[in-house]
C-alpha cells in the first residue's frame, strides 16, 4: 500500500524536528498544525533565507538523495552564514514524483546529519506530488544591526575567501565526464560538490570584523563583483593567490583550475572584505575555523580586474544566471 | 534578448517588497542580499507557514497566472488565519519554465492585489528555471500563548464554519467540464475556486474565543475530523446546517452540493470550535467579518458522524491526500 502524505510526514520528517533527539525550546508548536509557533530570543533580528533546488538544474537527475538533502540545507545555511546569522528553524517544501521508502530514508538521513551539526529544527513544511524539487526556508538570529551585508566594503579593504574554491565545479565536471582525474582526486572533488560545507561558524566570527560578505554560489568572480558593486567599489583579484585544493591542482592544469575557481560556483565558501586595521582582530577571530586566504583588494575603480605577476586586466565577472 | 534572473527580480518582484508603495518598517534588509533582516515586535510569537503549489496538481496547467499567484499567497494566508496570526513577511520560491513577460506581469499583479490587502511585504526568495511551481513562506505574529491550535476543543463545543463551503470544488468541476451550470452561477463558482478569500481578520477575532481552529483545505469533513482528533474528540455535523452558496445550490442537487461541501476542499474557510459559554463573545467579535454558521458539535465519542433530520450515521472523513 502506498504511503499517505501524513504517514510520510510522521515517518520521515517529524523526527527531523529534533534531529539530535532534543527539541529546541524556542519551538512552541512544531510540525502537525496549520503553522509552527516560534519564540525568538529577546532583542534579536531575524534573518530569513529561501532557496529552491530543482532536479536536472541544481542537481543531476540521478543524484543521491543524501546529497540532495545535504545541499538543499547547506545552500541555505551558507546564506545565513554570509549574513552572520545563527541558524535556528527550517521549513521544507518537498515536491516528489512518488513516496519511495529508500529515497525518503536517505533524504532524511542527509538532512539530519547536517541539521544536527547546526541545531536546526524542522518546524513544518509541505509535501506534495510533482517533479522532484526542494524548497528550504531557514530562519536565523543576529544581534540588532550586526548582520553582514554585501554593501559596506570600502576601497582599500582586503578581500578574503575561506577554504578552497573551484572544487565543486570540478566535481560536477567529473560527474558529467567533462574532467578526467585520478580516482582519489576525482572522489574528493565529487565529495566537495555533493556535500559542501556551509561556513556558519566563520560567518558568526566575522560579525563586527568583515565590512561586507557574500557566499560563493554563482562563481567567485561573479559573487565578488556583486559584493563590490553593492558596496560601490571595484576589485582586483590576484590569480596567484586563489586557494586551490590539492585535488583540484592535481586534476586540472593551473589555467583550468583557476577557471573552475573563478567561474565555477557552488563552493559555498565565504567571500568577505576586511579593512586593513582589522586584520589582527580577524586573525584572532577565525583561529580554528579553517583557512582563509587574502585574494585581493577592493578599490575605487568600478569593475573586476584580475592580476597575474606580470599584468593586470579587466575581466567579465561571468557567473551563473538561471534565465540567460 | 531573454531577461536575466536579476532583471527579472528587479522588474517583477522588488516592487512586491512594498506592494502599496510603503515599505514595512520592520524590514531592515529586504530583497537583494543573501538573506532578509527582519525585526519582530517585542514580546510576540512568530507563526511560520509554507505551502507549495505545483502546476497540474494544485492548479490546472492553463490556469491564469493572476489566479496562480493569488492562490499561492491565499493558501498561506489561510494557514496564518487558522493560527490567529497577523501576516507580515513573505518569501517566494518560484520555478519557471521560461521568463515570459506577460505571465510574470500577471503573476505579480495577482500577488500584489492580495498582498496589499494584508500588508504583506515580499522580503526575498529564489527564482529558478524548472517546471512551474511556487513555494510561498509567510511569517506572522501572535501574542505569546494566543495562537489558535487544532488541539484544544472539548466535547460539547459548538462547531462553526465561515462563509460557504463546496464552491471551490464545484468551480473546479466546472473548469474540468464535470459540472454544467448556468453561466452566471458557473462563473461565480469558478471565481471562488480561482480567487479564494483567506479569513485573516476572522482568525484574529477568534483568538481567546475559539478553543480550536483549522482551515478548510482538504475538505470540510476531513479537516473537521482532523481538528476533532487532535483535540481528542469526535464530532457530529448537521447536514442541513452546511452553509451553501446560492451559486452552488443553483448549480447542483442538494446531495451533490453537500458532497462538494463535505469532501471538496480548497474553500479556505475557517472551521472552529467554541464552548457554549463563549457564543455571546463570539457574536460580538465576528460582527462585520462575514457570516459564520454553526454546523454541529464536538463530542466525546471518537469519529465523524453526519446527522440528517431523521438519522445519524458514522462517516469516513475522506479528504485529499497527495500520496494516495
Amino acid at each position: 500500500m502506498p504511503l499517505g502524505e501524513f504517514e510520510l510526514i510522521d515517518r520521515y520528517f517529524k523526527p527531523l524536528a529534533a534531529p539530535d533527539g532534543q527539541l529546541r525550546d524556542d519551538v512552541r508548536v512544531g510540525i502537525g498544525d496549520d503553522g509552527a509557533v516560534l519564540r525568538a530570543p529577546p532583542d534579536t533580528e531575524l534573518v530569513v533565507v529561501l532557496d529552491t533546488l530543482v532536479s536536472g538544474n541544481h542537481f543531476l537527475p540521478d543524484a543521491a538523495p543524501r546529497s540532495i538533502a545535504h545541499r538543499a540545507l547547506a545552500v541555505n545555511l551558507s546564506d545565513l552564514a554570509a549574513m552572520g546569522a545563527q541558524p535556528a528553524w527550517a521549513l521544507l517544501g518537498l515536491s516528489l514524483p512518488e513516496a519511495d521508502d529508500r529515497f525518503l530514508t536517505e533524504l532524511a538521513a542527509g538532512w539530519r546529519e547536517l541539521a544536527v551539526r547546526h541545531e536546526v529544527s524542522l518546524v513544518g513544511g509541505d509535501t506534495t506530488r510533482g517533479p522532484l524539487c526542494l524548497t528550504v526556508q531557514l530562519t536565523g538570529f543576529v544581534p540588532p544591526g550586526n548582520a553582514l551585508r554585501r554593501a559596506g566594503a570600502r576601497p582599500g579593504d582586503l578581500l578574503f575567501v575561506s577554504g578552497t574554491v573551484g572544487d565543486s565545479a570540478a566535481g560536477l565536471a567529473v560527474l558529467k565526464s567533462r574532467l578526467q582525474a585520478p580516482e582519489t582526486l576525482a572522489r574528493e572533488l565529487v565529495r566537495r560538490h555533493e556535500f559542501p560545507t556551509p561556513r556558519v561558524a566563520l560567518g558568526l566570527a566575522l560579525r563586527g570584523i568583515a565590512s561586507a560578505c557574500i557566499d560563493v554560489s554563482d562563481g567567485l568572480a561573479a559573487d565578488a563583483a556583486r559584493m563590490a558593486s553593492a558596496s560601490g567599489c571595484g576589485l582586483t583579484i590576484d590569480l596567484d593567490a586563489l586557494p586551490l585544493s590539492a585535488a583540484l591542482a592535481g586534476a586540472a592544469s593551473v589555467d583550468e583550475a583557476r577557471e573552475y575557481a573563478l567561474r565555477g560556483g557552488e563552493d559555498y565558501e565565504l567571500l568577505f572584505a576586511v579593512p586593513d586595521h582589522r586584520t589582527a582582530a580577524l586573525t584572532a577571530a577565525v583561529a580554528g575555523l579553517g583557512d582563509i586566504t587574502c585574494i585581493g583588494r577592493l578599490n575605487a575603480t568600478p569593475g573586476l580586474r584580475l592580476r597575474a605577476p606580470t599584468r593586470i586586466w579587466s575581466a567579465d565577472p561571468g557567473g551563473w544566471d538561471h534565465f540567460r
